[in-house]
């Protein structure tokens, strides 16, 4: 359906209830929105001049000054504009049109039967082919930030969008509220005019008196850490964006507007894991970082690629949704592990499978879905799992560890571990949502040290 | 208004449709539910045996079998009954019902002006005076259970409603929603069959299908502990109830259901300050404590008092919304603070209030709202913080310090300090809407360790 808006004087009862009749004649939807201001303020605003112009004799048959206003008797909307913030007219609003089922739920922007990311926008941050030649000469005039093998990795988690709504390494606020919260707060459609808040400097000083509508899962601290040399090079560059450059020297994407905070690690571990232990590979990862942290958005100037024979099982969640949705897909769910799978493997995901065909669904497709990041050193290493999953494929059905090629897609996720166990998992489980997966098979231990 | 519910079977379109025209004409909403069940589903339930009598020839002009079911052309809502559970069939009515207005928020449990508090509903535990001798009986062959000073404090916290919607200290599923979400799911409408989650033990292999709906603020494990010796006893006693004793030796409640887990101190303090510090006061109190936690529903046996001349100024929850209501209050702002108030603090409770008047509240209370529990050593006592706050309420507002009786009520507010900053800062205003605070005033360090 689509919402006609219009914005009218109409000082005439008679008028409106015509209107109001041919609407329900036809079994349309009507809603009278009436603007209860009192005459003075709309003299005060008085944007173009005219109340002046009555004032001084010019203008006559003036509505509510020498012509009559018939104020709407039963208005389904009633806005005191004078009394409210704009924001706050606009939430009464979308209120009653959500209540009354004319606005219903976000967009669709995923096929049919797939959810929506979280935040109800498909996040893909690579620069197009027109704009590459600018950025790739912008970027080499920026300072740089060397990551480490690991933030690469979250920086393709972030730019293909398996961390929707992030466009970028988190900001301090939202930092905070993936820690305190395990969740972040978003309003995507600006509901609360805070749809910018997590793309904007954190400003702890001045606080949204409408916090934002819709809360997503993000358990998971994603961030970018720097020396204080690096920090004062971005400080006296006067630039305010950043290159962002591989260990092999490689520039690969732009950060803007950065964020620079203190990178407090003892904080983020603890509150992350539940516990500090130096032997730990990924807490030692975090110590190991500078001293501050980079949040902002950023701009993928090309595919990240790893030239390891892997790339072409490496498919963004743009590409991965297309696929599902060529394989005709009804509802997508998603198995990960980081072994070679085995039997038992094979046989937790067909009798997802099953269970799935009994709820109704006529055509669930699998999404083997390796985690293709890093991993600690005494990890089955990428490679092998990938060959074994080959094989498996291969094998088909009447295999006991076997599976079905035509319903399942092969295809890896760019995450590294953070062995953090049920923390962990609750964004194996949402990133996999990018994809249109609905439902995530783990096992015991998941995302476990052993 | 009044829902007026009729279950019929009514066959016959033309009878609903009188029914529907009687309620238009009066501008009355009318929902016709037409439970879209294959009368296979029907003979298979038949819980009157009215099926088979009617197989048998007993029974004739039967509805669907050989007298006509007009099914309904446009019902409002459908509910295939047949394919949803119970819970399911629910949601969906209630839904529809909330979208359309029918059914607007949560019943209001607060007076006018004042906010419910989280769970909406206000939690008293004290038993009633006719109980009271048959619980003190039945307490004194109960397994004990002695208390900390400061579990005595969250005991009476929990018990007054300062916690709500907790009814007794947390079990572990409470425990880790607090500590990895600083809030929790709850479903006081039991929308999705979740209504006793709080008060049920922990099941970690029975998660529900449908996640309660509704997120309230929980940041603070309110946890009892207790030795490996007393969690013998507890066991050996095949009682479901223990008895929750002072330090001084006296039986002050009794907790029901005892769900007894391991007290993973590490795990709390890391998630609890996002530090590891020995010689914070609190941590030092979690690390002191026993290595299991019990978590359980509480029923205080009679008002916990203290007896140091300050018991006139402890209110329940309950109490003190009939005092604010009493006071004409339309907003209530709560103004909290360990130490002396100074002419600042006079100055941020008066400017707190013309706020407040300046949005148009006609008659903010402020209530003085001292913490009345544990603190560490060098805070300053709270008989001294009481008599400065009578001797600030006496002079009155031609004092630059002083503060106006007539629209303020001092009162003690029974938890401890945990000196958490931020994360206990959420639980100080939250609990102050247990009393119909809408506002709370803070500091620029609150909660902290100056």
């Amino acid at each position: 359906g689509v919402i006609t808006l219009v914005g009218l004087i109409s000082p005439y009862r008679a008028d409106r209830d015509a209107v109001r009749r041919r609407h329900e004649e036809q079994g349309i939807p009507f809603y009278e929105v009436f603007l209860d201001v009192p005459v003075e303020e709309l003299k005060a605003r008085d944007p173009k001049g005219q109340y002046a112009r009555v004032e001084s004799g010019e203008l006559k048959h003036f509505t509510c000054i020498d012509d009559p206003y018939e104020a709407p008797l039963q208005p389904e909307i009633t806005l005191r504009t004078h009394e409210l913030k704009i924001e706050e007219s606009a939430e009464i609003l979308f209120r009653q049109l959500e209540r009354d089922g004319i606005l219903v739920g976000a967009p669709k922007v995923t096929p049919p039967g797939l959810p929506n990311p979280d935040g109800d926008e498909i996040v893909d941050l690579h620069v197009s082919d027109a704009e590459r030649p600018a950025k790739i000469a912008e970027a080499a005039t920026l300072p740089k930030v060397r990551m480490t093998d690991l933030e690469l990795n979250w920086l393709q988690t972030i730019g293909e969008g398996w961390a929707s709504p992030l466009k970028g390494f988190m900001r301090e606020g939202t930092l905070l509220e993936t820690l305190h919260f395990n969740s972040i707060l978003v309003d995507p459609f600006n509901l609360t005019g805070n749809v910018d808040r997590l793309t904007s400097t954190t400003d702890f000083a001045n606080f949204p008196e409408h916090p934002p509508p819709t809360r997503v899962s993000m358990s998971l601290p994603i961030t970018l850490s720097c020396t204080s040399y690096t920090r004062e090079m971005i400080e006296r560059s006067n630039k305010n964006a950043v290159a962002l450059v591989t260990q092999m020297g490689e520039t690969v994407a732009i950060l803007r507007n950065p964020e620079i905070y203190e990178n407090r690690k003892e904080e983020i571990v603890t509150r992350m894991y539940g516990v500090i232990d130096m032997g730990h590979p990924y807490i030692e990862h975090i110590y190991k970082g500078g001293d501050y942290l980079i949040g902002g958005e950023v701009e993928l100037l090309d595919r990240i690629k790893y030239n390891d024979g892997l790339d072409q099982w490496r498919l963004t969640a743009t590409e991965l949704l297309a696929e599902f949705q060529a394989k005709g897909a009804d509802t997508v769910y998603a198995f990960q592990t980081r072994n070679p799978t085995h039997a038992g493997h094979a046989y937790l995901m067909r009798s997802a499978g099953e269970d799935l065909r009994s709820k109704g669904f006529q055509n669930p497709v699998l999404w083997l879905s390796p985690l293709g990041g890093w991993t600690k050193s005494d990890d089955v290493p990428l490679d092998v799992r990938v060959k074994q999953h080959e094989e498996v494929l291969a094998a088909g059905t009447t295999h006991p560890g076997g599976l079905d090629p035509a319903t399942t897609v092969m295809a890896i996720w760019p995450a590294p571990m953070v062995y953090a166990g049920p923390t962990e998992v609750q964004f194996h489980a949402k990133s996999r949502r990018s994809a249109g997966a609905s439902y995530f098979v783990v096992g015991r231990d998941p995302a476990g040290m052993k």
